[in-house]
């Protein structure tokens, strides 16, 4: 934690000290904006120009948002399409509705909701396209309600529509302590017999054994200690990883067994943007041949929620998803594992734990929170930090917008 | 059919007249032989001295056989691992337990059976090893029963285990006439609002428009043909063509979409084994990079089902698949189309038959069928074979064995 940085507060420059003051041409949100890409100090918590629903959104105002790997990706600027900058972050989020724009049906002011962004989801608004936005269940806290649309909706389409998971079958699952990870080892819980197998940081193993069957640290040979307990392999592999993990998990698959690759974490290996470990994560993978498919009983693919969301327009099948969803939660068969809850002024932090593999569950920012002493008091900050892990208390009270300090 | 050769019947040294008749060591029994790879004359029908059970096997005396387009490859020496020649072909029987081999559980002398075998199932006896034997329901005639597990077992694993179909989806089947395009067609409907996309020779259109949506040759552009009805693709293809047909088939899928290859019936070109088909068609599929699937949200795969029982031993999940489609035959919502019935001597009509794509579902031998007069009456044959197609009337009456003509 000593390494990173806190993000500088900009002061705007009519900031107002309370965000429920009347309208004012001038009304602003506090919002983390990611001002280049970069390193942490790329982060800066702005106050920008609140933002209105238009027709077809809705205006939410934010009480818990996710953060995801992807963000740390972003940051980097190693994805596809990165966004210009400056761009407010932020991919998920719970809160209350506050505007209903024009045309917009099935919503109304006070509805208790989490959408998906494509980004400005870290601000105390944010405008959200209708279809990407869920009324939560009554007995869903925020901070339940942010950990979910992300990591659990990609954990069940890869388990339930693309691999197919029956009884009795085993799977591998890398990065297993974290925000997937976690919603995947809980949606596993719902089919009788299943073996998950899981790569995680050696730091992480104690917590997260009750819901993994056999634990390994990633940096060892995992394909043969899994082959130690389960000679012949697996019948599916989740792979966040990419590169030689993806040969690796190919060859870990039984007869009539699922690759799936949802994500290139590989690809971040240091605070900014590497070369070479981007370039090293693709020319690592093997192209496969169909063929070889057939002639082994395999599937493979890849999942990508986002753009299955913003470039394929996909959210009527995401909303079957999510429904189904809220039903388990209701039902009591899922409940997120939320590592660690931060104000945005900590964003830093935050995004360094999830860099360093050190969160167990989902790591979420909440507009509302006071930031943690800084600087001063910096050893203290860090004590607060490690026990502020796994607390899952709503913060219910509103608080004013900070200025920067 | 003009240029289809009568296989030559080979009467064996001490052939019997009657194969029910007491048991002497040198019994033997009318099977279809592969005496080297080639062409139609390669098969001939001969008395081989008559098989045991031995251990964990079954002795079954066959009522139908099924004749699958993996035997034309077979036939063509097409497959990779081609069998020693002279061969006993068939991958599959219906037929009655004659006995039960030391060790051999669960059966007894008289239960009327299915059974997948490696080889050996186009004879009056067969031994099987019982994993692969099934008892069939009281109410599924042998012609039924003999129709079953290569198409029904392919198609049920690729639609709802591999691709698991969901209601309102649509997907695209090559050789939508044949015997797994039947079994795809009928197994769809179980589920609600799917759209079947097929190709198909001309010919067969007329035979088959009920169960399926929109039906194309397959020598138009298909895919074109596709995107005009479908302009985003489709939800699935099963593709058992191969070669290019690869390639356009992952080209066409939706977001989400699953492309299964399971047969590569492209390389079967001519009446012998082309080389240059062959190749070509291991050269026109494309290898695919899992980034790629990752990028587009798709998955691909393929399967084959002798690989799985004879290579990787998955006669438990094969069970459990077989015990659902008995299930759905029984309660009449599976119904196999039998195109035709053929005396052994009549194979290479009937193979030839199903090389020119004209069979329409599938096409069975049956052991103590009478053969067809040739030669003298070639021109009442034709008309007979016409005739024939979709005969699904039992041959009930047990017949002599042919010892030729």
């Amino acid at each position: 934690m000593a390494e990173t940085q806190a993000p500088t507060v900009e002061p705007a420059a009519e900031a107002k000290p309370d965000v429920e003051a009347p309208a004012a041409p001038t009304k602003v949100m506090k919002s983390v904006v990611l001002t280049g890409f970069g390193g942490l100090k790329m982060l800066k918590v702005q106050q920008k120009p609140e933002v209105t629903a238009a027709g077809g959104e809705l205006l939410v105002r934010v009480r818990a948002c996710g953060m995801n790997f992807p963000d740390l990706m972003v940051r980097q600027g190693v994805i596809d399409t990165p966004p210009k900058t400056p761009v407010i972050m932020g991919f998920e989020c719970s809160g209350i509705v506050e505007a209903v724009g024009e045309n917009t049906t099935g919503f109304k002011v006070g509805d208790r909701v989490i959408g998906f962004t494509n980004y400005n989801a870290w601000a105390e608004l944010v405008n959200i396209n209708a279809n990407h936005v869920f009324k939560m269940p009554d007995n869903m806290s925020f901070q339940d309600g942010a950990a979910l649309p992300m990591n659990y909706v990609t954990a069940y389409i890869l388990l339930f529509d693309m691999a197919n998971l029956r009884k009795g079958q085993s799977l591998l699952v890398h990065s297993v302590g974290g925000g997937v990870g976690n919603a995947i080892t809980q949606l596993c819980k719902t089919v009788e017999d299943v073996t998950v197998f899981g790569t995680a940081s050696s730091n992480k193993h104690e917590a997260i054994k009750a819901n993994v069957s056999h634990i390994f640290d990633h940096n060892v040979d995992y394909a043969q200690e899994v082959r130690k307990v389960a000679a012949e392999g697996v019948d599916i592999v989740l792979d966040c990883m990419c590169g030689d993990d993806t040969n690796k998990g190919i060859m870990l698959l039984k007869p009539m067994g699922k690759y799936l690759l949802y994500g290139s974490s590989n690809i971040v290996t240091g605070e900014t943007k590497s070369f070479f470990s981007f370039a090293k994560s693709w020319w690592q993978v093997d192209k496969v041949n169909p063929i070889k498919l057939f002639d082994e009983n395999k599937v493979i693919g890849g999942f990508q929620l986002r753009r299955l969301l913003f470039n394929q327009g996909q959210h009527g099948y995401v909303r079957e998803v999510i429904e189904k969803l809220f039903k388990m939660y209701s039902a009591g068969k899922i409940n997120p594992t939320i590592d660690s809850v931060w104000a945005f002024e900590d964003v830093s932090d935050a995004m360094q734990k999830m860099q360093d593999r050190k969160n167990v569950g989902k790591v979420l920012l909440d507009p509302t929170a006071e930031p943690k002493p800084k600087d001063v008091e910096a050893e203290k900050a860090a004590v607060s930090t490690d026990a502020e892990s796994g607390d899952k208390q709503e913060k219910k009270e509103e608080k004013p917008v900070q200025d920067g300090k």
